[in-house]
């Protein structure tokens, strides 16, 4: 058996999770340090002297009240119209889930007719389970926990977010340097608060449904998937809808504001600045949030479903069977040395420091996990353990499973740094898209796609390896430990993602502020990192995304007891054409809805144009609430036929045509999917850098494009306007495609297999 | 046994091609009669008064003789453009088909390590075939001979192209109707050459083989395959290599002319307008042909290889064995009385009876094919055969196999409506795209590329549909024929396909030669018709591709000997995701090909308008030739990075992860490819006819969004530059990637077979 005890394991996931939640709240704390309010540092110079300590390295404009009262109205405007979003999000997201848990109760209750008598197991059939109309209950309980803590933690995250961006903007004035920690320290506070709560809810779940199920594992963990399902489906509300307003309130905004009135980015006369603002937040910290926190539960609930019948579950070795959240707390505890690295041990202290910095914590976190991943497999694994894989049992060995986890986890970094190289204008890519433009926007745009198709290559083959690897040595469970270790990190990952979003929104307020040049230039440099970095995080999300939709599926196709997905019987085929298909369906409605929120925010930002007087002179206040209101009436209104198409699609093929062609429609949309929205992320973030190429004007190469306002500039700024729906909405969204079909069909599978293929059944 | 006895069959196929190849040159003839050079004109008029009967109707310029001498030169000018490209490519044809049959020759004969014994055969153990080697040596001849039926198809068909455009424009002086009808007459030349000489060689290549494969019909259809590649091989080359050479001339041309120079599209002063024509002929007539009658080989190849062990093969039922080129030979009598429709029954008076005149082919062809399709069924079939199904026989009905050629045939049709709903401007989605040019280029990307996406839809559910029913009937032998009842109207596909770019040449000519608005306004509506058709035809050409590619995957599978591939092996799911990745990476290839080439055209053009005095002014001539020349090498020069890609692939997955990992590879590129291939089209063909639909100002609508050169006009040309290479490069180019990579599986089926999967071996 393993070294560690199933005492010291129930004593160190908790432990960890504590520890993570301990620390978000302690860089909160030093967050909230900063003042936001002029006359609480005017009642605190009446004790020593005018400024706390964290205000000696004076700078500039550090006198300036009217400054800091500015911020803090902006800030204020921003975090009302996020959560006043974010509320009229819930509303939604609460009948939703109701009706939902409602589905999940009768379709699973219904699997053996309501009876309330234990069951033969599904597996082990000489033993005895506890009926499905409670695992249904239980399946609906866990479901709706999920939906909650993935909610309560993107909530908290974009409070953070909106907490800190004004913050960020203040510590500008002193350095580039003190800019950066608020901003990086805000984010950790959601990336650790996130991953935190993900694995103790997950752990107090478990335990508390082992009360009820007692030996019965199978079921124990059947019900658990909920959990995922539940993370998952919020996560379709924060990328699909969030998507939507942020880039219907930025493609809004540009529209009129750059294109048609010639006034700059973030200009506070604009009516849809604030939507915009607000959009940063709801979609991309909120959302992204959501996302990963998803990924994380249902590459959780995958291991744990297929260890409960692989020897971990037979044998009741619940150390082993909580070897994923294991992974998970080791992660939080490297997570938490590494940040120490950022914001402690190293100082960022010039504008070229910051990328390197942010991109050493991935490097730092990556290498320190692997150590961590490889002591946690030596004492919580037995030497020899078998896994389940499809009928059969394979045997695999503690240092096998460390392969699978690490390989997961080096992909992640190898996808990461090719993101990197295709999005940053560092590099040849986006330089050659730039150049580009100089014959104009046509070009612009086919050198863009062409990049976008180019940088799928070696992602696809990172992922391509990690799963033969970890599949040949621990069947479907060495992908589900693949997609954990990838998402091990996640608090990092997280942390330098949100970093991005607080920085952009501090530039704006800075710019709406009315800050000097010199503030500007700061907070463009944090927020030129923060590009890249998003979108580093945006392959990390669809890399993790394809590992762990095809681990769901690997736990769909066991549970629903199909032993071959034959390409060759047209159950299957069909089912792959068709499911290759649906990311193209969902990309087309999610950019519609893009297109269609933008033009309504058009008509009303020129509205307001053209009936309030004095607004392009800047004398008279826009009316930033209504524009807050379009976006977010639209993006919800929005999001329903492509959340429909999500939602529906599982459940009308798997009643309709059973489990073989909803496996080929999940393997269809997985390979397909991910292909466009690897594109569609890294052509959009080209395009955007490419545009941020010519305006820097850095090198002599960009100079003899630029300057701002230039034809080439212009033709930048159309393939920036393209790629905001690309990079932000219906790319990211694919994540959410691919992996909530792939737990749906998970959660339904029982039904499925028992009730599913009624219209073959029929003919 | 069947109705028709053998020997009928062994007249009526010949006899069909025969007809049909008749049938091209009486329209050939009829062409001829439009004369082109004023001297004649005037020699006829000396014995009748001036002139023929055929310019009795005169209207207007029909005595200007400087006009037709214009038009004459600017004839020879694309026709020698257009040659000296073929010429050009063909060098490298022979150079690569050389090299790729004494590939084929050495890969095959080492099968069995070159012996000169015969052979068990692979099917039928207890039966002796003829040795590997010589099956080598007859599938390099067939190859060879594809190739050449293809290279001659197209040759001649550009021949025709660039002989009836200059034609079209004389006769649009008379009218619309005379005009359309040489132009329509043409391209059944071209549709009725390549349908029946493509029938024809490969009815006589099989009967020659037969005397040496005697009774060994399943080493003779194997050694058949070759035909099919040699014509898929001979089509990378009209497809890429045409495509990128239509497309860097066209945006080229663009670039500088409309969007730098301001002057109008085909104005004779643009250095790159006669490349800009040539590339129509090259890329749309020559390159779309190869396309088409490599489809068209490779599913009557699938056809026969699998009948081959079916009982038509076991049973020597040489009928039976010879439906599919039954079928395609109903398909040339049938599509003959189709053509008389268009040019002899009704008659095309006014502008806006030209769409339907086209559309009308269609679907009369469709419908009369039904009953075609019925009767050869009835007549050639045996009420009840079986069918080889990996590994067992399958009972199919004459009646069952006539459902499964007509589902194709229907599918083709709804497939080419729907594309024409989502590409022509008299529906509200081009409309919709228009209308988003108010907002910019931007949105007009946006929208152009979610109606891509959206029009996938229908095609993939009607692609579904009848692969599961006629695979459900036959098995991969019902795929076969599926594809090749869609291919069955091929002639008049083409022939309605070839007419677009013949008219575009037309409308060109009219504007080089200074011919009067009214006559442009004919070339135009003959134009925007053809621009629906090409849309249609590429509609076809791609629904075809994926059945053609899944029934060449289906025999490849078979005679490998692989009975199940199963996604949930991990050698399979690799090459499933790598293969959806493929489309993608050969995608960026050739767009960016069209980018590079297109700049390269770009500088030439602005050297000319720079250096060359009097050239604005219209005083001097450009220098035509080097930009053809720039076309060429440029062309040449880019496609072989994407070639290779195609070529390798196979041969490297097949030879280093075997048979499983490749089928996987085919499955995923199939499903993946045919996604992009028809979105890219649309979005292209939306796009273009966007713009036209601002251009033309036929409705209130319209006229809001223009006049040429507004605002929202110059949005449009602008998604319009976009959609060239994705309408004309990388989108129709998939379909050679999907196809070619399964023929070429096929082919080399019986080396992957016995050698294949190196690496796993290895390891």
């Amino acid at each position: 058996m393993a070294i560690l005890s199933e005492l010291a394991t129930e004593v160190f996931i908790p432990v960890a999770g504590i520890i993570g939640i301990a620390f978000a709240i302690v860089q909160w704390v030093l967050v909230s340090k900063v003042k936001l309010s002029p006359a609480a540092a005017a009642s605190g110079g009446n004790k020593n002297g005018g400024y706390g300590d964290y205000l000696i390295e004076e700078e500039e404009g550090l006198n300036d009240h009217n400054v800091v009262v500015k911020c803090a109205e902006i800030q204020n405007a921003i975090s009302e119209g996020a959560t006043s979003f974010l509320f009229t999000e819930y509303q939604y997201v609460g009948i939703f889930m109701s009706i939902f848990a409602v589905l999940i109760f009768l379709f699973l209750g219904s699997v053996e007719g309501f009876s309330t008598k234990s069951q033969p197991c599904t597996y082990s059939k000489d033993k005895t389970c506890k009926p499905a109309l409670f695992t249904a209950l239980f399946s609906t309980v866990s479901f709706l926990l999920g939906a909650i803590t993935s909610l309560v933690s993107g909530f908290l995250g974009m409070k953070i977010a909106t907490y800190a961006n004004a913050r960020t903007t203040l510590e500008a004035r002193k350095g580039v340097g003190k800019a950066f920690i608020v901003a990086f320290r805000s984010g950790a506070v959601m990336g650790f608060l996130l991953a935190s709560s993900g694995l103790v809810v997950l752990y107090i779940t478990i335990n508390l449904f082992k009360l009820y199920y007692g030996e019965d594992w199978e079921g124990l963990f059947e019900s658990i998937t909920g959990y995922g399902l539940g993370g998952s489906s919020m996560a379709l509300f924060g990328r699909v809808g969030g998507g939507i307003y942020t880039k219907a309130a930025d493609v809004g905004a540009d529209l009129v504001g750059k294109v048609e009135r010639n006034i700059p980015e973030d200009d506070p006369r604009n009516p849809a600045v604030i939507a915009d603002n607000v959009g940063d937040n709801v979609g991309d910290i909120a959302g992204m949030g959501s996302d990963l926190f998803g990924s994380y539960a249902e590459s959780s609930c995958a291991a744990l479903v297929v260890a409960s019948i692989s020897s971990f579950g037979i044998n009741h070795d619940f150390t082993g069977m909580c070897y994923p959240l294991l992974v998970s707390s080791v992660g939080i505890i490297v997570c938490l040395i590494t940040t120490l690295f950022a914001t402690d041990i190293f100082e960022v202290k010039a504008v070229n420091e910051i990328e390197p910095a942010l991109k050493k914590q991935l490097v730092i976190s990556t290498a320190l996990m692997t150590v961590g991943i490889a002591i946690i497999s030596w004492l919580a694994l037995p030497a020899k353990f078998t896994i389940y894989n499809f009928g059969t049992q394979k045997e695999v060995s503690n240092w096998g499973l460390f392969f699978c986890v690490a390989i997961g986890l080096w992909a992640g970094l190898i996808i990461g740094f090719v993101t990197e190289y295709y999005t940053s204008n560092a590099y040849s890519p986006v330089q050659d898209v730039a150049d580009s433009c100089r014959t104009g926007a046509a070009t612009n745009v086919i050198f863009g796609l062409a990049l976008g198709y180019k940088s799928v290559i070696i992602p696809i083959f990172a992922i391509a390896l990690s799963i033969y690897v970890s599949f040949s040595i621990a069947a479907m469970y060495g992908i589900a430990v693949a997609a954990l270790g990838m998402l091990s990190t996640i608090a990092t990952g997280l942390a330098i993602d949100a970093y991005g979003p607080i920085s952009d929104n501090a530039g704006g307020i800075a710019e709406m502020a009315g800050m000097s040049h010199r503030i500007r230039e700061r907070t463009d440099a944090l927020d030129a990192a923060g590009n890249t970095t998003a979108a580093i995080g945006k392959g990390f999300a669809i890399g993790s995304a394809a590992l762990v939709s095809l681990a769901l599926f690997g736990a769909f196709v066991s549970r629903a007891g199909v032993k071959v997905v034959d390409v060759l019987s047209p159950k299957v085929f069909i089912g792959l054409i068709v499911g290759a298909m649906l990311p193209y369906w969902f990309s087309a409605m999610t950019m519609k809805s893009v297109g269609s929120a933008a033009l309504k925010m058009v008509e009303e930002v020129r509205r307001q144009f053209n009936t309030i007087p004095g607004l392009m002179e800047g004398t008279a206040k826009p009316d930033y609430a209504t524009c807050v209101k379009i976006s977010t009436d639209a993006s919800i209104k929005e999001m329903i036929p492509p959340g429909a198409l999500v939602i529906l699609t599982p459940l009308i093929v798997g009643t309709l045509f059973g489990v073989e062609t909803l496996s080929g429609v999940l393997a269809g949309a997985l390979v397909s999917g991910v292909q466009i929205a690897i594109s569609a992320s890294n052509t959009g973030g080209a395009w955007d850098n490419a545009k941020k190429y010519i305006e820097a004007g850095a090198s002599e190469h960009a100079r003899t494009l630029g300057p701002k306002g230039s034809d080439c500039h212009k033709a930048a700024v159309i393939g920036d306007t393209i790629g905001d729906p690309l990079k932000d909405t219906s790319g990211p969204s694919l994540n959410i495609l691919i992996k909530l079909m792939a737990v749906e069909s998970l959660v339904f599978a029982p039904f499925f297999a028992t009730h599913g293929g009624l219209l073959f059944k029929l003919f």
